[in-house]
């Protein structure tokens, strides 16, 4: 243990390596210092409160309360799935868009839950006191786990909360967060799918950027709006060039605490395998695509994810081949070296070569780990839950598969009872490929080998498919409830088939790899710990952030990118482009084609900030120093996409639409000014 | 000499490795064929005269005539000059741009001479025939310079034309042509600068753009509107997406004809020495510019200008390092030489080692060409220009340095005298940085120890610039007229010390490098005409071209760039950016800021397109099928400066105003719908 004074020194040296507005900080943890050195902003816990308790979570995503009424605002690809629950046969509200002119048009969507953090608790000591000297990894990880459950299950009873575990600085710390449950939610309005991704796929993760990606939601208790503990309103003026700002959400997961050893391993294996693999899977979703226009219509969706996928993946591999980023990741894992050599942490010391030796054995795991899996088949997937339940559940609670446990055991009952129907053709045609990827690869592999039982991969496919019961939700609950044992299902045949190898392959990975990245990363985040204290900030893991950083443009294609676009460009991109191009990417919807003639050009409709962000951080709100919603972040340019192994303030920017775009298109095109009335006035 | 059936056998194979659009064809060599095969479109013999009648040459750049009536279309950026020189104490026409009402306002533009090409006649074997065998390489060049100036002369009594040489295919072909002088030539509009060159040297080289870079003029014949013997009238409905479209105008100089050795010498040495330098002097400018205001201002001109340099160095860069790209040049050059190597070319086939030795030779003279010079200063070029002419001004004409020819006397005169005063501080500032440059790279140079003699670069920048006369134009006039030799003056003193340093590099480069890469050059292209005849195009030496093309979008900044921009779009970048970014670089001119209200917003602005062009093309007529005007070519995009060494018609593209986008703006906001009426009609 070092002295505080000691600290503090040697955490002037560190914060000299953060660049400028970089860092998702936890609440308890927000750098007011640094930011008011920066921008001058008193940030007081008065605006942090109301910043969290505002902040609402969506499943994977954000939103936020903007007014006393349980108005809850968020991406339109957020609330996608919602939209399209609602709608039916005779109103498509993903074409169409959607505005309730009355309170009562509000469209409830069934199961959607959203939540607040209410409490959060730091339980490091008590989780670390459950490990002794001398336990070996795995033996110290189940001691922790078991105690964290504990002490989540305590607290939950006595809160009444939804009470989350939340691991953070890759271990170091260990917190319990509290959630209020919102179960009555309605949606209140949304464009067109297409205005709000204008210029679809090409222009996704890209900036200069003309996307309307916005929906409104509400918040009903007791059949009343709810009236939330805190609320966002908007600022009618919006986002100023350089104006500091602040942004509050749910950053999915980064991985800038990782060893250089790990980043090289993403670098020049997984990344390139992983990528490969993926233009494979989009080579036979647009080749079944092109069979019919009923397969195109089922594949879109999927096709939309992998191209996404393979655009931001290939950022990160742009990121870590980048020469400056790569330097100034050498740096910081040196200085933190040498910082731990100086300040006594024989044990950290030895953490980088242990995490070293770890991935040098997941390198060898790398392609089964790709593989050997449910064959890319949601209905596999399924079969192998259904198949994996009667066994654990059979078993004391603490020995299940994690999915399996007491805490997960509702929501794996809620995924395997979705009630979407299975496109069944895309499915067959993601196991073909997949089958067909496995023989190549790993063609001796044993689970090639007890998939295929000499058969070839179409044979493979038709019986599995062949009298499976799997696909029908009904039979789906039956088997869950009644157990598999009697089934002689071909699909769930397989499911047996390859669930040792499965359990095998997730058993050697977790010891040999995951519990010693996940132990000695712990260590070198304690060490981080008592040498730099809480002036770095943890990896984001899909709890409560706050980033901040002003409105700014940034250099991009020989030029300087404007902080701000405007309803003129979106009518610039859509007539620069024409509606053909790219299967209509910038196409108009109807409403639109003529609204120029009455939107206000000027309008500001989406900018970019500095501010350091990632998926997840989808809907949240962007406020000034007043806490007043000036945009809404969707996304980030290009260069952002890196942004899992390094933040670069030079190049990278997130993506708001401007509060005004919204105003003037709730009021202009949605015809519904009461509801850009409630934004302004915070009320109905 | 090849049969023609072997040079068509071959010349298939060359074909190939043309990009599609490739190439800046001279007129007597257009290839009618490939444009059929590509676009359908069949370009006959009317139609190239018609075109290349109605181009006018301005100098160092392109125009047009484009109604019946002598009116003359250009950029903005070609007339600049022009526009200056007309502008008053009262009438700034830079600031404020200008429109004649009718013709009695057009104002003369003192000393503007346009020319358009009447006749072409190829000289290539009688300059040949000069040469005599065992000649060496020197002598053989003065031969032939001998009887081209002879043939030149002889054409230009005959035809009364203005006659130029023409090397093309790097000497392999030499032509006579003969131009048509224009001297009476009056500025009819033009807009404002800030308009025209709208987001200034940020968005230069780049697209999308928002430029209104264009100019009109008229020639007089007799204070009469002049008849040209052809216009090209414009189509007022622009340009269509995938149209194709011709462009006939003036490249200045491409590369592209270089050895593989010459290129790898600009790749790996000379480019990035160059960079290096500059950025060298881009921040010593900076550190001068900061110490006040005064200074700010006064480096602001050079500032740009270099980082316009830097920005197309770098390009060029780019292009080069691109791997595609390079293998592109590797295998042309195979080809050429298994071409050469086949069709018995001896002679050719050592000129790639004659050519790789030279460029040895000039990687050991790199250095001290970059930094032995005039320092940066200005002061000090006018200096040496005065020394130097007094040596040569007593020697025969031909044996003087070319820029006191005959031809060039009155050009250097007009150098050394011009008015305008030179900035001092910066002089000074550049000069000090060259001192210490050279002191770092080059310490024991002979020109490094005769600058200093013992001296620091402070006390050297100090002395010569102590008591010098050379800053006081009327003082340089004296000394031009009278001589220097009785003149004290340290900066002369200066310019005395190194001139005999100058003299002897420059003479070794001409010798050693220079000579043998224009002499093993000229074979290696007399063998690339016997092989391949004229299928392939000559290097671009700021003579006639014509190239062809199609409006096309392009990837970039991770999504695709629209063909086209509209008005709608340049009010989007004036509001996204703000009046104050940059200094400015994006604020409309008084008279564009509320004229979004009544621009037709949806008008075609600027348009991108494939057609290989370079600087020279500056101004020159984009013409549909018809030979219509449906663009001004004005610049390329950011992908486009490597276009010196290998065109790429994947990202690559010229950038054009449409003239929807002229007819629009001559209209609404110029108030001169009659000159709007004229370029739709072609006449008054």
């Amino acid at each position: 243990m070092i002295t505080s004074r000691t600290a503090l020194l040697v955490s002037a040296v560190f914060m000299t390596a953060l660049r400028a507005d970089e860092g998702m900080w936890t609440f308890d943890n927000v750098p007011t210092k640094r930011i008011k050195a920066a921008y001058g902003v008193d940030v007081d816990q008065a605006f942090l409160d109301r910043l969290r308790l505002a902040t609402v979570r969506f499943p994977g995503a954000t939103g936020s309360f903007v007014s006393a009424e349980g108005l809850v605002l968020t991406n339109h690809h957020v609330g996608r799935g919602a939209i399209q629950q609602v709608s039916d046969a005779e109103h498509d509200y993903i074409r169409d868009g959607f505005t309730a002119s009355s309170r009562k048009e509000e469209k409830k969507v069934a199961g959607l839950v959203l939540i607040t953090l209410e409490k959060m608790r730091d339980v490091t000591k008590e989780v670390g006191a459950a490990v002794k000297p001398g336990m070996a990894p795995a033996v110290a990880r189940k001691a922790r786990e078991a105690a964290l459950l504990a002490l989540q299950q305590a607290e939950q009873k006595a809160t009444g909360l939804q009470v989350e575990s939340v691991s953070l600085y890759n271990g170091g710390e260990t917190w319990l967060y509290g959630y209020k449950r919102h179960t009555d939610v309605r949606l209140v309005a949304a464009p067109e799918a297409q205005m709000a991704a204008f210029g679809g796929d090409p222009d996704n993760f890209v900036y200069p950027r003309h996307d309307l990606d916005f929906s409104l939601f509400r918040v009903y208790e007791n059949d009343q709006p709810y009236k939330p503990a805190a609320f966002l309103p908007f600022n009618a003026g919006g986002a100023k060039v350089g104006e500091p700002v602040f942004i509050s959400g749910h950053p999915g997961a980064t991985a800038r605490q990782e060893t250089l050893a790990q980043m090289a391993f993403a670098r020049d294996h997984a990344i390139p395998f992983n990528l490969k693999s993926w233009k494979r899977r989009h080579e036979a979703l647009l080749r079944y695509g092109a069979t019919s226009p009923e397969a195109r219509r089922t594949t879109q969706d999927q096709v939309y994810g992998l191209e996404n996928n393979l655009k931001r993946w290939e950022g990160f591999l742009r990121t870590l081949r980048d020469r400056d980023n790569w330097d100034r990741l050498e740096k910081q894992e040196k200085e933190l070296k040498a910082a731990v050599a100086k300040h006594g942490g024989r044990t950290a010391a030895a953490a980088w070569e242990s995490i070293a030796q770890a991935v040098d054995r997941e390198k060898g795991m790398m392609k089964a780990r790709a593989l050997v899996g449910t064959l890319g088949s949601q209905t596999l997937s399924y079969a192998l839950t259904l198949v994996q339940a009667q066994a654990e559940r059979a078993k004391p609670a603490d020995q299940r598969l994690p999915e399996f446990s007491e805490a997960r055991l509702k929501s794996t009952e809620t995924r395997i009872l979705n009630p979407k129907p299975i496109e069944v053709g895309v499915d067959k045609a993601l196991m073909l490929n997949a089958l067909q990827e496995a023989l190549e690869i790993l063609p001796n592999h044993p689970f090639t080998k007890a998939v295929l039982k000499g058969r070839t991969p179409e044979q493979v496919v038709a019986a599995a498919f062949g009298n499976t019961k799997v696909l029908d939700v009904a039979e789906r609950k039956r088997l869950w409830e009644r157990g598999v044992s009697e089934a002689t299902d071909e699909m769930l045949n397989l499911a047996r088939a390859i669930d040792p190898i499965l359990r095998a392959q997730r058993k050697q990975y977790e010891d040999e790899v995951e519990s010693i990245t996940k132990e000695q990363g712990g260590r070198l985040a304690q060490a981080r710990f008592e040498i730099f204290g809480h002036e770095a900030y943890p990896d984001a893991t899909f709890t409560l952030r706050l980033s901040y950083g002003k409105v700014d443009g940034f250099p991009a294609n020989g030029t300087l990118q404007a902080p701000f676009t405007t309803f003129a460009g979106l009518y610039d991109r859509a007539w620069g482009m024409g509606p053909d191009a790219e299967n209509g990417a910038w196409k108009l919807s109807p409403r639109w084609v003529d609204a120029w003639k009455k939107l206000d050009l000027t309008t500001p409709y989406n900018f970019a900030y500095s501010a350091d962000t990632i998926g997840g951080n989808s809907g949240s709100p962007v406020v000034n120093a007043k806490g007043e919603v000036v945009g809404l972040n969707f996304d980030g340019n290009q260069e952002k996409l890196g942004n899992r192994y390094v933040y670069d303030v030079r190049t990278m920017r997130a993506v708001a639409v401007d509060t005004r775009a919204i105003l003037e298109a709730l009021t202009k095109v949605f015809e519904a000014p009461h509801l850009a009335q409630e934004l302004k006035a915070g009320r109905l």
